[in-house]
């Protein structure tokens, strides 16, 4: 997110766009990372379940990742435009849940949307905030073809280290010093 | 899987491998996928909290897939070598559970391993096995970087249709034909 941590609100939706799949770029991908028959050769891709060539999900999730970090770009640039200062975003700890629904096919167009379900401060890192996401991706019959809830890190504008933080800064160096004032 | 259902038990344990990861394949997933300043920008990189270009998650993610995928089917051509009938597997359903732990720089040395961690036949497709497994890819310092639960489908050997099975597949078309008497 590059919106800081008190901007972000459960409800929050930002629209990611589309990306159309080429099986070129599907193939290219399965190559690389998932050379499963039904992902690779379109031949024997015919007599799998699939009944022919789909992507491989995290080809599927590799190109929402790529719409969604876009996104937020350019929603900095926007906050810039303004003269506003954006937020800072940290890494994602991780993904809670992700479930593929259907299969994305060459020349299927995916569209991917961005929900924030919830945040709360963190506990670990006090000037630091967590959003609660998840992303839909929904083809153009309309079926969701994948779904991910991951969480991720948003710094937080109003804070303000108190006593504790400051102790905590000092602990290690005043330990120190008491080791060398013993010897 | 390219084993049987009934040939996979919780405690199996399959070693994927490793992988050297370099600046240029660190650099040319990240443009494609996830070209977040601390992945793409080794000079910008030096002032983030990783102090340096890091890997994308993904990559980490995709990297490990790809060495799964090689792993069984290695398992196959090695069954088929003994003269028996690999199983087959199917896609997975979905990640329960995927956490980002430590970073991967360039040069790291990450070792993937594959562990079963249980079984049970699907509700859902009679004639198909789900199987839980945990895959932990750690660092060539012992530091453990990314881990995942997640499930698949594997192919039940011994699985006869019942009479519960007969009367699904036929069901259709006696209602088809139901409503073509009615007529």
């Amino acid at each position: 997110m590059t919106r800081w941590f008190e901007d972000i609100h459960a409800g929050d939706r930002f629209d990611l766009g589309e990306h159309t799949f080429t099986l070129g770029e599907i193939e290219d991908f399965s190559v690389r990372y998932d050379p499963q028959y039904f992902h690779v050769d379109e031949e024997a891709a015919k007599h799998s379940h699939f009944g022919g060539i789909v992507a491989s999900g995290w080809l599927t999730v590799c190109v929402g990742h790529k719409m969604m970090v876009d996104t937020l770009a350019a929603e900095e640039e926007r906050l810039l435009a303004l003269g506003e200062k954006p937020g800072v975003s940290g890494p994602s700890p991780g993904v809670n849940e992700m479930e593929f629904k259907a299969p994305v096919r060459p020349g299927d167009t995916v569209i991917y949307t961005l929900f924030v379900e919830g945040t709360r401060l963190s506990q670990s890192i006090p000037a630091w905030g967590l959003i609660f996401n998840r992303l839909d991706a929904v083809n153009q019959d309309g079926e969701l073809v994948y779904s991910a809830r991951f969480a991720g890190f948003s710094k937080r504008r109003d804070y303000r280290p108190g006593l504790k933080d400051f102790l905590g800064r000092w602990a290690q160096p005043l330990a120190v010093l008491g080791s060398l004032i013993k010897r």
